[in-house]
Formats: structure tokens, sequence, C-alpha cells
């Protein structure tokens, strides 16, 4: 398995260990975006979200939560990417934990929104509920 | 009580239902960054996550899941942002599923990382663990 998360989980790779449970394990990030910048990792390995058992990403939000309080982090962005567009570059799911301390350090976001057709918006609703 | 997604929980305010669970609740976002842009709201009332119960937000990734398969997004991103300074708009806890299916459309990523002095993460980590 040559996936670094998954050695980083062996401990076959060193990491800034902050919790390990039989289901998720969370680190600091080594090139962080902020003070503070640490990962939520399921056991499992996948590359998306869709890939993870419903149990571990269970338990991904409430360690992200620890997180947050444990740094002390006032703003903070909640991030988890998934495929190469969406800005991944382990292919192993990880949440990330970015305090926003100020304008310049943690997450930069652009928001390119628009407003949507409610016509269309209401047909692909009933789209999808049929796929829910 | 003025949130406004405590409205569309109650259904004061209509919106695009796509998930009701007696934790949790899923709708369409009407202003899309791209097709498909859909939220994961707790029930609860809390601005930051750190305000939510855990048996809440063990919900919400799992539900995240869940959309991003009835969409059918390949790549995508699971965003949720914690203070103004950090992007938050609603005060509500919000957890966004935003397909990516092209540079142009959805969510846009700034990534200004740095590389981090090691012992200074390192006796960071160890000040970290004793508030775990």
């Amino acid at each position: 398995m040559a996936c670094i998360f998954c050695k980083i989980i062996r401990g076959e790779i060193p990491s800034l260990k902050l919790i390990d449970t039989p289901k998720v394990y969370a680190f600091l990030d080594i090139q962080p975006l902020s003070k503070g910048h640490a990962l939520v990792i399921p056991k499992t390995h996948g590359e998306k979200l869709t890939d993870i058992p419903d149990d571990e990403l269970a338990e991904m939000l409430p360690v992200a939560k620890k997180l947050a309080l444990a740094v002390g982090a006032k703003d903070y962005n909640i991030l988890q990417n998934n495929g190469r567009i969406a800005h991944q570059v382990v292919g192993h799911v990880h949440v990330h934990m970015i305090p926003k301390p100020n304008e310049e350090e943690g997450l930069v976001i652009g928001w390119p929104a628009k407003e949507a057709d409610k016509g269309e918006l209401s047909a692909y609703l009933e789209e999808l509920k049929g796929k829910l």
C-alpha cells in the first residue's frame, strides 16, 4: 500500500498525532495554512467521501470539533476535497480543520454563486428525490 | 427565533428539501455554486461546529455522502465555515456539498500554505495534547 496516510496510520511514517481512535486518526498538517491546521482521516482507505463507511464518517466532525476546541480557534473552516479538480492532493479522505485568524492566513475561498432558475431547481429536486 | 435555517426546519420558509431526519435536514442551495449544491444542517441551532451536539454532527457527513451519491458528483467539496472571516453568512451551522464539475463552477480554493518550522510545530503539538 503506497498511500502516505495509510502509512501514517500504521506508524510507518512519523506524524504529529493528536487523536487516535479505532475509526479515525488526527494530526497536525506539516504545511499548515494557519497555526493549528489539522487533519482528520478515516482508518479505512478510500479516495472520496463516498468510499468511506458511515460509522467512520460519523466520527470525523465530532473529532474536528475537539480539535477546534483544543486549538481555541474562533473562526475556522472545515474542508474535505474530493478529486484533483476539487483541490484534493492525497488520495485518502481527509477533513481539514483550518483556523482563520485573519484575512491573510488560513483558507481562501472564492464563491462564484449564481441565482438559480426556480423552475429548473424544482424540477431537479424531483429528479433527486427519486435517487435518495 | 429569527434564524432563517431554523425557520426552514420548522417549515415556516419553503425549501427544496432532500432529506429530513430527527437530527439533520438537507436541502438544495438556491444560490448554487454548481448544479447539485446542497446544504446539511443540524436541527439544533448553533452558530459554529463547536456549538452542535456530537450526535447531530455524526449524521452530517453520512448525509452529505448520500447527497453526493444522489447528485452523482464525481469531484466535489465538503465545506463548513465558522465565522464571518471564514466566509460564514448564515449563523446556523451548515455543511455544503458542492459539486466541482469544472474549473469555472463550484468552489474556488486558495491555498497559501507555508512549510512550518518543525521544532515549533513539535512544541505546539505537546501544548495541544494537554488540551485534548
